[in-house]
């Protein structure tokens, strides 16, 4: 079996594009000893890739010109590492795969899971980084919450947005989701249950911020930055928690634009504060098995975006970017 | 006696001056019962009466057009409250006076000071408001601090900024302080003990903080905001603290720009907080004892900046918008 892979041929300026990457064929790897090989079946495409294809330093480095594209995947072991038998031919398992169709690394990089419990795309998504980042990200960095308090969520609809809004309502909050397009503004109220939505690319997002939290904002999870963090901001109330999980609005823009209104921290003796979900690594296990009882329980749902083959890495991501994507956005190899 | 005041005029744009304001002559206010009447002989001039002459909502109304200027200030009780026996006649207290010679209110408005314990100025100074949000402002949101920390404070010879710094050397931090020119710089560092001074006027920010703080920046305790807020933040250490006490750059600027490195935020798992030091009134008597303390030791030193004449109210308040002013600026009534 031959491999496929995308490398990074030259970092972008502005939004990525297929002329920022080559699309490769290889050999299929050969196998250290105490690796494993992974047929990989689906990867992960989230806004955090835009921030690893930058040149400097960051929380983890940035992919190298010429390397295999750095994402996460879920896949089935083709290739069981010798005398480990940790894993198996046939498990499943999620792990940095990268995107390409086949990936090997040492058998303690790969964390085995049960795909008899959720189908392979949300291992991605509501048990994957997304979700993990929502939990923490809510819970840790915007907590602690109470019941009743209003909390805004910016990519209401996207991986993580879902996430922070389903566990916000679980917990008694009144939440608000900001959202692109009617669809997905819908979705988030019909079928998550959120109290109410705004939809930035139609609403006055300043009037409808004000109408839906008459109270102000206790909680603004961000995923978005620019003008709508602004936004939040002048609508905090006293003793407010602003999460900064991202700020893809301005991930592809050439000149990065900071929050105007920070000063209502102050007035508002308010906190913002960033966190990595990566540093909750000893505590994912914690939040699976929330996430995945609440799922259970038809509290917390999940939806995906499926882009189908490698081929259309590149699009998919601009797609991303675009916030065309409607639920977590994965690559289907 | 007559008094005289400063009135708001017109809310300024920009830089504020003396056409925002008007002088007065007014009869000496007849008290009413359980009111003092204090003669008021120094008042205090602070970055933050530049927010109070803004429209719209804030942690405190603003100032409203005909009344006289908003201020803290120390004087003598001229003529004491009827049947109250807690202020007498040459009583020494602090209170909102305003910018007017002679200032009434309600008795329980105003704090009984001992001026054999301290210079009248200095009760405006490290005694004062700027000592009260230096104190909580460092050690409890910014906090907590460790020994062998790196704190960076601007508009270090301040009022605020001087104190923050002694305070973080008596704790054990290393101390940067941010000042603007060789006069304030040095001062800090060879009569006030900072570790390092770095001159905004002159110096390459940028490079001078990366040589100052080797190990990036724990705390920073921003006055000032604009660039220099933006270069800390891109010094951040893991689990920095970003206090937002300030923002004196701003004030005065028709645009006021926001912090386009706030993503460091989330890269170096850091917060950024604001607070406003009147929610801190229950506890000023342990921020007073404990500074009055470091000042007899000789650990914490205080210098003011006198103005004298209630007439040059408006060049003295521009002076503390240019940073001409050499540590805590006062108006001699």
């Amino acid at each position: 079996m031959k491999n496929q892979q995308w490398k990074l041929k030259a970092r972008p300026t502005g939004m990525v594009s297929r002329e920022n990457f080559d699309f490769v064929e290889a050999a299929a790897p050969s196998i250290n000893d105490g690796e494993a090989l992974v047929e990989v079946q689906y990867v992960s495409l989230d806004p955090a890739m835009r921030g690893w294809l930058n040149e400097g330093k960051s929380y983890v480095p940035p992919v190298g010109i010429g390397e295999v594209m750095r994402a996460i995947g879920v896949g089935k072991v083709v290739e069981a590492p010798k005398n480990d038998p940790a894993l198996k031919v046939g498990d499943f398992v999620v792990g940095m795969t990268g995107i390409q169709l086949l990936s090997s690394a040492p058998a303690k990089a790969w964390t085995k899971i049960d795909p008899s419990l959720m189908a392979l795309p949300r291992w991605l998504g509501i048990l994957g980084m997304p979700g993990m980042t929502a939990y923490f990200g809510l819970l840790d960095i915007g907590g602690p919450i109470k019941a009743g308090e209003t909390l805004v969520v910016s990519a209401a609809s996207g991986a993580v947005g879902a996430v922070v809004g389903q566990i916000g309502k679980i917990h008694g909050m009144r939440v608000v989701g900001i959202a692109g397009g009617g669809d997905k503004c819908r979705y988030i109220v019909d079928e998550l249950g959120f109290d109410a939505a705004i939809d930035y690319k139609h609403d006055d997002v300043r009037a409808k911020m004000r109408e839906a939290c008459p109270q102000g904002i206790d909680v603004y999870f961000d995923n978005v930055g620019g003008e709508i963090l602004d936004l939040a901001l002048a609508s905090l109330r006293k003793k407010a928690r602003v999460v900064i999980c991202g700020a893809i609005s301005q991930y592809n823009s050439p000149s990065f634009v900071g929050p105007k209104n920070y000063m209502s921290l102050l007035v508002n003796r308010a906190r913002m504060e960033g966190f990595v979900v990566f540093d909750y690594a000893p505590r994912y296990a914690e939040a699976a098995m929330a996430i995945a009882k609440w799922h259970k329980e038809g509290k917390l749902k999940a939806r995906e975006d499926i882009v189908d083959g490698i081929a259309q890495f590149p699009e998919a991501l601009q797609k991303l970017f675009r916030g065309e994507n409607f639920g977590k956005l994965v690559l289907k190899l």
